[in-house]
């Protein structure tokens, strides 16, 4: 049996969750995976808080100097979220030979590239399953199972608040505004969504699913980026009448040595398993060059999900720590990046949705214009019987600078009274 | 970087599959996983049949005592498949020191916890990933990643001919006989289809996964096990007119400290995840008491996915060689099992199909004697104008024991037919 002594730092939701984890399957990580996890401390901002635990519980502190150099402590499990202090916190743990586990993506996504140099420095283990994908256990996997390929490959609904708002859209023909609205009720989105809706959560999540994947330095600040806010019922519609279904995709693709790496809306085939993942689920699909396609499809987020992945990490801290080629999860690598492919380089296929004025030969004037930019179509819906006519085009797979350049010619035309929505359509086969 | 020296006990698909996987990898594996593989020696039973490597290749050895036995060689790694020579050759291997890679489900669910306790015994490791499910890497999550939690279920569709069969019979209406052929045809069923048609393989599996997932010894022959073979292109329709679809689940759950184990046709839900599983894919569905409802799905056969779980395994055995605490992935517990649920103690809703003859009150009279029984119905289908007379019935969730005597009960009515079949209906929620 081994023991482990544990600090946590911040007592929300997950760090609740952690704690209920444990009293409910104390005695069967005791038992199972011989590891007795014990909490010596916990860092919370202001004790009276209403908590699982009463404001006058020794554990509490408000210092995380009280953890972060506690003599018994030996893993400091980081649940604060943000940058500070959660980095400065990991940071000194680190140096104070504590090991680390941490679900926080948006620090690690922007630092972990250090993070991960200093724990391999002082010979300490820094683990982060929670912070993709909540409970789904994606980033051992494809760590550790899938260590005999070269991935290819990674596309993930990683985030849950979209997810739910396109499910909402999708089932019940809400607008975005009413789904975000009942996504808040539910508590699947915060008073201030900015991080989910515009997608920076995923590009987080993307940063480092990329980085694990393709065993490279990526720098998040070249994911390309794209939110949920401008999609329309409307587009949703066509998109059924298409055979689609629109999802907040990562996309991750190494392709002749280079990295793709993009959150955006996409269109994809209804058929696909991840067209079914629905609600606040999350799933990652990952492509092996001997694997094949994998999916791992689970509950991205919520207070014992997330902890399950945490207190798996603590044990994995456990088990791991006599051993002299303890597997690691850097971040950081040698040569340290391979290079990110420029967005207007990369290829998709586009729906494209246009209201114009009901004038003879406009629909063969902007075919026309597609054609003249290199863009082929390969769908057209024309409906509206009143002015502005809607005109709906699908394009084959085309470089993103040919789409622009046709956007922007279109864009000129006199007949034109809107460009409604431009969004990426990805057959992922 | 570690040297992992290993022995092939096999060349077939598989053996080649991981040959492959080495000449494509290689670099992959070396620079990344830090380990790099070498094949000291390949045992096959005829060196002159037709494989990627000519038959003078100094690799090839017909005795298995040649690997086994070798001063070399740190890890055995066993494609054989069947029960003999393959349990001595890895006893043999084990004793002599050396770790064992495995894929042979059907040694490992009838000799697995003597095998594992073997391995304990001499200090090396027997890891069988390659197992269950080819390439999905669901018994490293089960055992390793979600090891905080108490495991409630795992149900799967682990076969992939009897997946691929019933996925043409739904989309193409074929009959049994017309699918198993094309399965044939297409390399995905044996040309004895026995093993997989009749869900001993989909057996041996759940054997692992419960065991694994439920930390208990578990006897093989305690599986209840039904095959696919009588399930007609009218089920089919039937189950899609009810909202469901037909799959082979092997089915473990944990109730009250006893667990069920059963390989069953299953009417599932047709919005549930694992009923978009389709063709020759696998899909494990697991539920964890923190974690909630988990889904791994991909390739569950084919060289190059099993070689990926296989060569998976190899790098760990390497990663973890020198560690004094190696987690091992044992099939042996003390104590030493659960109770298995006798299996008419088991609850599930039913599907049942009849050909009555066309007589007055004929309905009431069954559904009365389902009624005496204490079997509730949800749903009824009458059909047909010309005798016999389809009634379907489903009922709500019942002791298998009460739906036996029922059914027992029909059989003796004048105006039955037939019972034409009697599928299990799974709600999954």
């Amino acid at each position: 049996m081994m023991k482990m002594k544990i600090g946590l730092l911040g007592f929300g939701v997950v760090g609740q969750g952690v704690w209920q984890l444990l009293e409910m399957n104390e005695q069967e990580m005791l038992t199972h995976a011989g590891v007795q996890v014990e909490v010596l401390k916990i860092l919370v901002s202001d004790v009276h808080k209403d908590r699982i635990l009463s404001s006058d519980n020794p554990l509490y502190t408000t210092q995380w100097k009280d953890i972060v150099y506690h003599n018994d402590i030996q893993t400091v499990v980081e649940l604060m979220g943000g940058i500070n202090p959660a980095y400065q916190c990991i940071k000194e743990a680190l140096k104070s030979g504590k090991n680390v586990v941490t679900a926080n993506k948006a620090l690690l996504a922007q630092h972990g590239v250090e993070l991960t140099k200093l724990a391999e420095e002082h010979k300490v283990q820094l683990r982060y399953e929670a912070s993709v994908a909540g409970g789904i256990p994606v980033l051992q996997a494809i760590r550790d199972s899938l260590s005999a390929n070269v991935i290819n490959s990674i596309i993930g609904i990683v985030n849950g608040t979209t997810n739910y708002i396109l499910t909402r859209m999708t089932q019940e023909g809400s607008t975005f505004e009413d789904a975000l609205q009942a996504a808040q009720e539910q508590g699947y989105a915060e008073a201030d969504p900015t991080a989910d809706i515009e997608g920076f959560d995923a590009a987080h999540k993307l940063t480092l699913l990329a980085s694990l994947g393709f065993k490279t330095e990526v720098s998040f600040q070249k994911v390309y980026r794209e939110g949920i806010d401008k999609i329309s019922p409307l587009d949703i519609e066509y998109a059924k009448e298409l055979g689609y279904v629109i999802k907040l995709l990562a996309i991750a693709r190494c392709l002749n040595g280079r990295i793709e790496m993009r959150v955006h809306p996409t269109m994809i085939p209804a058929g696909h398993p991840l067209a079914a993942v629905n609600d606040a689920y999350n799933a990652v699909y990952v492509k092996g060059n001997a694997v094949g396609e994998l999916m791992f499809y689970g509950k991205g987020a919520g207070a014992l999900p997330t902890a399950s992945a945490v207190m798996g990490d603590v044990i994995n801290v456990a088990r791991h720590q006599q051993q002299v080629n303890a597997p690691t999860c850097p971040l950081h690598y040698q040569p340290s990046g391979k290079e990110v492919q420029a967005m207007d380089q990369t290829s998709t296929a586009f729906y494209i949705r246009l209201l114009v004025k009901d004038i003879p030969g406009v629909l063969g004037r902007i075919a026309t214009t597609f054609g003249g930019c290199g863009v082929s179509l390969s769908s057209v819906i024309q409906k509206g019987e009143t002015e502005p006519v809607s005109l709906v085009f699908v394009t084959h797979k085309t470089r993103e600078l040919a789409l622009r350049q046709a956007v922007k010619d279109i864009l000129h035309m006199d007949e034109l009274v809107e460009v409604a929505s431009v969004i990426r359509v990805e057959e992922l086969s």
